[in-house]
Order: C-alpha cells, then sequence, then structure tokens
C-alpha cells in the first residue's frame, strides 16, 4: 500500500476517503451496532453537517482546551465532555442493569482521554405504562454506580413517550471531566513496535445480556463485567503518561476498538489470538452460538497501546488495580499493514480482523 | 399562611414538604409535561436517588464552579451544564424542527443561567426503518441551527432500535458554556416590587405544534417561536447584572415557570393577565381549544424577574434585541401570598393559577 515517495504528483498512500454509503434507504439496527455501518451513517449523515475539528476526531470522549474557550483564566485546564444513550435489554441482567451502564459507560469514555470524571447529566426518554417502582430500582442502581464512580448527577430531564413508542426507559447521559496537566494520551501516534495490552478477559457483558435476552436464553453464570476504569486508567497514566491510545471495547467488542485505532494510522496491529483472554464459560457460550469473543461487547474492559519500553510498569501497575487484576500483553503495533488487524491464529497463520459490520445482538448498552 | 413568630416551638411558616406522589402505580404521559406530575417524580424517585446540592437547585441549566472542581487553576471560571431529550412530534411543524428545538432548547437552558453556550452533544435514538434522507434532513437543521447559535456539536452518539420501540428519532443534547464573572443572576432572592417582564408574545410554539398535530389538525399561520436567546441575555446582563431570575417556559408554559420561580421563595408574583402579550391568532386557536395561552409552550421566550429600579433600563435592552422587541412587563414580586402565583383579571378580579399538573399535549419539545 506504500507509494514511492520520489515520484512526482499526488501521493496516494494516504489517501482515503469514506466508505460508501450501502444502499439502505431507512436505518436498520446494525446502523446502532458501533462498527461499519454505524461508521457510515456518520461519515455520511453526522460529519457532513456538523463537522468541526473537535467532533471530527471521533473518540470516545471529547477534550476541551479551556483556554481556548474561556479566555487566559482557564489556561491550561483540559476538560473531556462525552454521551451516550443506554437502550440495553432487558433492563436488569446478570452483573448489572440499564442504570450501571449509563453510569459506568460515560465514566468510561471520559477515562479513555484519561480524565476524571466530575459531573453527569441523565435524561430519561419513558414509555406510558412503565412501573415507577421499577423506575426507582433504576435511578436507585444510577445512584449506587454513581456513589462507586465518585461522580454526581448534576443536571437531569425527563420526557414520556406513548406506549409503543419506547421501551421502559431510555437513558442518555452526559459526563464532564478533568484530564489532568500530566496525561498526554495520543500526544505522539502509534509505532512499530508498541505493544497492545488489555485489562481483563473479554466478552462477559455481551454474554451476560444473551444469556437473559428472549429467545437465546441459557444457562450460565456469566456476568456483565460493567465497572468503572478512571481509576485504573490514573494508575496506568502515573507508570506511564505517554500512552498512545485507550479505547474501551464496547459495541463490537475488541474486533472494533482495534480497527477504529489504526483507521487513519500509519500503522496495523497483529494480534496474537491465544493470547486474548476469554474465560471457560464465555468461550463455551461464544462456541454455542457461533460467536467471536473479539466481537462480543465489554463493559469494563480497556484496550491501551503503550511504548514497548513502558510495557511492564503498565501492566504491573494494571494487575495491582481491582479492574486490572487479569490485565495481559496481546499483540502489537506494525509496519506492515497500515489501517489494518491481523490476527496471528493458534494454528500459526494469520487473518484479517475486519471492523464488524455491526454487532451481533441490537441493544447490547 | 404566616404563623406567629412571637410564639415559642417551631415556625411552621417555612415548612414544606413534597407534595405526595399521586395514586400511579405507572408512568403516565402527564409525568412528561412540566407540570406537577412532573415534579413528584423528580421529587419522589430521582432527587432521593440522586441528591446533591448541585442537583437540588433544580435550574434550567447547572452552575459548576470550576476551582471547587478543578483547583485553583481554574479559579473563578464557571461553566454551565443541562441536558434536554427530544421528543416532538411531527418531527418538522411550522417554524421549525426537532433539530431546531434540540440546539436551541439545550442552548436556552445554559443561557437562563446566564451563560455564553459553547458546545454541545448530540445523542440520536433512532427507529428502524427510519428513512435515512430524513436523518439527513434533521441533522442539516440541527447544524444550520448550531451555526445560528454559535455553538459547536462535539461529541455524540446513535443507537438504534427495533421498529416499534421508538418514533422515529428522539435526540437528546447536552451543553456547556460559560458564566462571564460578572454575571450575579439569583444573587438575591425576589423581593416584593421586583418587576416581571417576557420577551414576546406567548404560546407560539405550542399552537404552532398543534396545528398539525394528528387530530387536530387547523388551519393557521402560527409559527414555532423557536430561537436561541442567549443573545438577548447578554444584553439584559450588560443592563442589568443582578437579574433575580430567568427561565424559558417550555413545558407547561408561562404558568408553570412562575410557578416554578415562587416555589421555594418568600415572594409571590401577581400577574396582569391583560397585559400578557398574546397574538391574535394564538388567541383564537387558544379559544377554540379551550386552551388558556398562559399555559401553552414557548421555545423561544424568557420571563425575568428584576429590580423595579432596572426594568426601564433592561426592558429597553430587551426591544433592541431580535428575539425581544415585544417584551413587556407583565407583573410584579409580591409579599402576601408567598409561593404562590396569582392573575389580575381584566375584570379586576383574582386567580390563582396554579402549576398545571401536565401539558395538554403531549410530546410538544
Amino acid at each position: 500500500m506504500s507509494a514511492s515517495t520520489t515520484s512526482a504528483g499526488p501521493d496516494f498512500s494516504r489517501f482515503s476517503c469514506p466508505v460508501p454509503l450501502r444502499d439502505y434507504p431507512e436505518v436498520i439496527l446494525g446502523h446502532g451496532g458501533g462498527g461499519m455501518l454505524s461508521r457510515e451513517l456518520i461519515d455520511h449523515v453526522f460529519l457532513p453537517a456538523f463537522h468541526n475539528p473537535l467532533l471530527d476526531r471521533l473518540g470516545d470522549s471529547t477534550v476541551l482546551e479551556l483556554d481556548g474557550l474561556m479566555g487566559a483564566a482557564a489556561a491550561g485546564c483540559r476538560l473531556a465532555f462525552s454521551t451516550d444513550s443506554y437502550v440495553v435489554r432487558p433492563l436488569f441482567f446478570p452483573g448489572g442493569s440499564i442504570g450501571d451502564l449509563a453510569v459506568n459507560g460515560t465514566v468510561n469514555d471520559l477515562a479513555m482521554s484519561g480524565a476524571r470524571p466530575l459531573v453527569l447529566s441523565a435524561g430519561f426518554i419513558i414509555e406510558e405504562g412503565f412501573p415507577i417502582a421499577q423506575l426507582a430500582a433504576v435511578a436507585e442502581r444510577m445512584a449506587a454506580a454513581a456513589r462507586r464512580a465518585g461522580v454526581s448527577i448534576v443536571t437531569g430531564d425527563t420526557k414520556v413517550v406513548e406506549r409503543g413508542h419506547g421501551d421502559g426507559c431510555y437513558i442518555n447521559t452526559s459526563g464532564l471531566g478533568v484530564v489532568p496537566a500530566h496525561v498526554a494520551i495520543g500526544r505522539e501516534p502509534m509505532r512499530d513496535g508498541d505493544v497492545v495490552l488489555v485489562s481483563g478477559t473479554i466478552g462477559e457483558h455481551g454474554m451476560a445480556i444473551m444469556s437473559v435476552r428472549d429467545g437465546l436464553e441459557f444457562e450460565s453464570r456469566i456476568e456483565s463485567d460493567t465497572a468503572p476504569l478512571h481509576g485504573l486508567v490514573a494508575a496506568m497514566l502515573a507508570a506511564c503518561s505517554e500512552i498512545r491510545v485507550l479505547r474501551d471495547p464496547t459495541r463490537g467488542g475488541v474486533a472494533t476498538s482495534l480497527n477504529e485505532m489504526v483507521a487513519h494510522s500509519a500503522c496495523g496491529i497483529e494480534i496474537e489470538e491465544a493470547a486474548v483472554p476469554v474465560s471457560l464459560q464465555v468461550a463455551s457460550a461464544c462456541e454455542i452460538l457461533g460467536l467471536d469473543p473479539l466481537h462480543v461487547a465489554n463493559e469494563g474492559r480497556l484496550l491501551a497501546v503503550v511504548p514497548a519500553e513502558a510495557a511492564v510498569a503498565v501492566l504491573d501497575a494494571m494487575r495491582r488495580h481491582e479492574h486490572g487484576t487479569g490485565a495481559t500483553q496481546i499483540g502489537r503495533v506494525v509496519a506492515d499493514h497500515p489501517g489494518m488487524v491481523a490476527g496471528r491464529t493458534a494454528l500459526g497463520g494469520r487473518r484479517v480482523l475486519p471492523m464488524p459490520l455491526g454487532e451481533q445482538l441490537p441493544r447490547i448498552c
């Protein structure tokens, strides 16, 4: 894919244009799956309308330089800002609830910018007929998750829609966090030889939801991994402030996040598939359902790319943190297939791990 | 309602407790109407779960003192933070669209704190089957409204739900704005003799929606008043930085906002009903439908309470601004019925203007 740099004329090696919008005149469930279809909707509908330098970065959260916005009084202050809507079904599932996700999911989007989360907003869209006792239970779970994460819910809104135009309760949370001055996530791009880390076993959240989803139920003791990750990130940053990139592999799983990492990079990523930690229960459930754990959603795990020389220190810091005890290296950054993620299989072969079209199961978060 | 202050024992004159939760085991449409039922849900479900000093103030937006959150580097910086979900039906209506409301509504919530809006988030919950062309049209209207308001949409999220679990497109926006150092809205409470101002004719938004709502359609040229109000607020603050309170009378209309203003006040408000500006078209439509314009939603109007000595200067500043040309005084703050709003009718009588139970029409915004 690399072009000669000695020839005259345009250099097409870094040329890219959005994948064409597939021939769907209507939104389909896959457009909400976080994969290729979501990306197409963003590239063809939202970015052309809203484009600005902050949005165009498409991180899990946006970092605002306050001195640019508020003047010299705020010099050096950086705020992370993020939003997510939660439409998970069912509302309560093994290991968590929509309330836990609504807090931890937005906290984690902020944490991926290295931010210390401060405050959340909460917007409820409730379907007429939803039991008030259940709404109170959801709110109580949100409140408990907020206490655990050390954030306050400081502003909110409630809308009610007619029966048949919602599904019990949808929640949007937006969050604000402060990015400490020393944090330099993304200051340097990924480089050949950097290592790829994961904070623990993958696939628990997605399989926990599937185990209780109508029509799919199966016996299992798999619980969602939902957890706030900013403490883990702070510990990692104390070991290495120059983390190249952080992502929490939610919708679309690890394969989607890895593809997002390399999408505009001059490098590729190679994963040792046998090194990816998957619990026996998740592996068995995936086997039965014909799923690849690399495509299954997580809500309490993160992926990090760090310089090779910092890998030991960062892994050590992760393993000492309650949400990183299972941290391990799963791959490395390579120069030879820029923009692409490859998996080295247990048998020694290599396969491309493409961005999935969408999520296998709608409404996973 | 006032108790003797000479007697021993507890003083019950300022005693209050939440209105009891009405005997609804399920959420009904009125719980989303912004009136008494919404208030009950907040008092009995959300505040007990989430309570904290910032949320408990229940303003249109929450003002965060950054030095408390970020340390001395941010001393004196105040940010306003707000969230709203938009479920208006139909998505396009005379004078506006869900995209205009999603920008202007949140911009106005920030403006009511005296903030200069900076950035918005946008979270879409889309129903499977929604035409992509229509989504693009909504996004384009949002983008145009954002340009007019001078804000950027810097972070977003898209979820898709199955057919029959949404209604085309719901949008949540959250916003951040900076509150200039000189702004002192609410520093002093309302006082006997303060005056109540409105920025223009009321009821346009609600009647524009009703004129195109299934089953209610009527011939009319009423257009929604949706507009960003932060420029008007800045002009008002330049004339008087010590505005007592600002509210934009959206769901539940002027009567609801006035009741919110006096809810925890030692004063009451008296409105001269004949002084409230209502266009002939809105008045006629309300007459036909049996509605009180004081209960109809607005999306580009504000109510302000200002010290009597500043009234002329503030009104003058308002009338010179494009969104305040119809500004006028509609009433005053009184000492004799604390916590209550009264209307002096054209015939000289007085009536209580209570907080409505809900909005007459669901999904007005």
